[in-house]
């Protein structure tokens, strides 16, 4: 007799009947986080290799986030905190959306630690893994605090396989600041797995959304900024050419993912 | 007038129309590497929690492969080796299949790259992030090279989000070895995608069989070896109990993955 | 003619006439970070195999700090943080010393940084690298924030050589805490360079104390603690048997190295 | 009574009366490692920031080694090979010796372990942290191989603080190689500990050479490489300009070092 049938319990690979292996237990997932926003313009025609028409037309207008998480389901990830903190460097692009609304969408994001990794393809936050170090802003006064007050001055950079793909530099200036790039506007991407069975043909691709609730944070504080952009010779997100930062803000958040929408 | 439509041609996310920042390119994929292989014997009713009835009964037989890889698509990747370069271990368990027949089944496997780590996924191999070290073989005499002859000692380790999960010690008795583990015999594995559109919904798992062409090589060391399994408090291959160390082989492999079959 | 001699401007290796490429350059050193202390009781006659005589005499009192730092000299780092920010795990024992009076002594501790590493040793903190992980406190009311108040928990962790050694966990009372460990007593350490052209002479070791000015923060969080040593085959810590948790605490803090001082 | 004096057994700290925490042992250290070594000419008077005159003067001749070591002392590491194994990118130049005879000098070094880097800078070798990769060949005739062989091609590549600072490619060319750089000439480098009780005065630096034994390999594999130098803010290799690449060669060597000797 067989009397119950074998159910995994994973939500990702590898799958057993405790789940516990698996790399991504299922949302909600929450995360905290410290970030600097970095808005810039670029030659919107430059976008067309990067963006799907589907999902919108580039407006020229884009942010790189820098961020510094905190990220845990139940609460047991920050008990050993390994499983919970990564840093990660986001583009997002801003999109005219056939029907006349905007939005953002994600052509390139970069990541330190597997679990998130795996958690953004899921999303449609196309994440392979590089390096990112982001000034953090300290509540003391102290030169090697960079707190959170007009003059303090904040570094970020993102390497990808060994080399520097971005720089910024800001300057708080003591004013409020804006929330920027995914942070105002909803964010797409795009999710699609081969299938190695049939190893020749590319993945359809479906622009989804994800289902961010419960924010909290967003006392941004203004910067000037300056953002670079270096050569790759494996990323495309070097087609936008030059990026000419506009508005900064740094800050910290609090948001969770629920699941995600259709588009 | 809209001449051509937009056509991504990326195997893998970010989706873009050159397909270079694809983190995985599409097959063929060519691994050459240093692997150390114990095979080990283990109470078969523990796998039940990591094996799917569909894959096959466990017979109580397994493998540890610690290797040291090196992998190209067209040979680019080998002139900047931070592309082609990683380590991993790999764990494959003997199944009985519904037909009788035997084969192996990977049901935990770690690795320390990107690149590796997504196109594992998609082959069934359910790869997350881990350190492996693994003593090479150098053609030398002389007391750091461990070179391939009688006497010749090696060591091997994995560590998962800082903590020992695998300790190997290996030492070459001079006499041709065997292929062990998936070596030895076709080797399955599930792949499952959640859709965040359905957070509640686990996915459905496919079994498929990587499949593997072109293997050089294979001119094994035999070794005697210990293998030591320690407790991990997010890894389900504890569940195996106690690994009792049989056989053991080192040397060099080179294979090419060109697609997956079903199984 | 050779109007001027060749002068270095290096604090350490490398000497180069611009001084630029030292590893370490010359104090004032600023650091501020975010820190977890966890007070230990342990059996003092166990600090006999680590702390010098001349040093003072262990009372059975000690403390480990859990530390997440951003470091600068001159501000430049904090614009480029992959040069400012590294974490360790700071071992210290209380010692009487020999007129009565008591100070802290460093017999191990563990840092992810090159620069810290060099700076350390410089100073008699015994810099090894290690894994050091630490839950943040943010200011948000978050699930994933650990705000500083009442309940909320933190993880840490140290692992050396992909080995966990370290383990601690606290939750923040609500109450004002202590500055524990080093932030309460003086430190001293051991220096000591072998020379390789007597490679069979040990160095003999100069105690001494870091010259620690301009302290600022230090309004310290106090918390309940467990606290965890595990046994490393390379690291003597373990000789000090079961750690004991006692008081904890949590809290940022500046401070300003400007050199050392005799014992 | 107190019979016997408190004596610590540590070649580098921390101090201890087992010895067994001292990141670095005594030598006889033992190393066997694969190797890329590519010279190159430049502008002598390029050095001049980079030698001290007292050790000779440069000749315009150099060489830049890429290596993958294993290293042990009395075999212990090899059987557990974090301890053993790391990459380094080797920096060395030819002088002209006051006496009129040549030797190299190494002006830079970067490697990616800590037992390696402080096991340096007691040599005369100023080491830092860097990121190495480097292609290995294996015995196999497979595309992933870069079997020892005409036509086979590696890359080489060190990254600093998340920046590239040297790439390498080469084709092996099947003819037999020559030993080159450290390999070929006596190496000298510079040793000095800065007194932090002092901290306004810059170290007094020593000339020292490593007393390298028992050479084993050395069948050198003839190649032709190119090498960039990538310039970077905080490495004062860079000013050597560019770097033309004459003659390569790859292989295994192995030696060991006893101490070191006077200039």
């Amino acid at each position: 007799m067989h009397a119950s049938p074998w159910i995994h319990r994973s939500f990702t690979a590898p799958f057993t009947t405790t789940g516990r292996s698996a790399l991504v237990p299922p949302p909600p997932w929450h995360y905290a986080g410290w970030l600097l926003n970095v808005a810039f313009r670029f030659d919107a025609a430059a976008a067309a290799a990067l963006v799907p028409p589907a999902a919108g037309q580039a407006t020229g207008r884009g942010c790189v986030h820098f961020a510094d998480w905190q990220a845990t389901t139940d609460g047991h990830e920050l008990l050993d905190p390994v499983m919970a903190q990564y840093r990660e460097t986001i583009v997002v692009l801003e999109l005219e959306r056939p029907d006349g609304s905007r939005c953002m969408y994600c052509p390139a994001i970069w990541v330190d630690q597997d679990i998130s990794m795996l958690r953004g393809l899921l999303q449609g936050w196309p994440k392979k893994m590089g390096s990112t170090w982001l000034t953090r802003s300290l509540p003391l006064d102290h030169p090697a605090a960079a707190p959170c007050r007009a003059g303090s001055r904040l570094g970020a950079s993102l390497a990808v396989k060994d080399r520097r793909v971005l720089e910024a530099r800001a300057t708080l200036t003591g004013r409020p600041g804006l929330p920027l790039g995914f942070l105002a506007q909803p964010t797409i991407g795009a999710v699609g797995w081969p299938d190695l069975r049939q190893p020749r043909q590319l993945p359809e691709i479906t622009l989804l959304r994800a289902d961010i609730q419960g924010r909290v944070g967003g006392d941004w504080f203004d910067a000037e900024a300056t953002l670079h952009l270096l050569p790759h010779p494996a990323e495309d997100i070097g087609l936008l050419g030059e990026l000419s930062a506009e508005q900064a803000s740094a800050g910290w958040l609090g948001i969770t993912v629920t699941g995600a929408l259709d588009v």
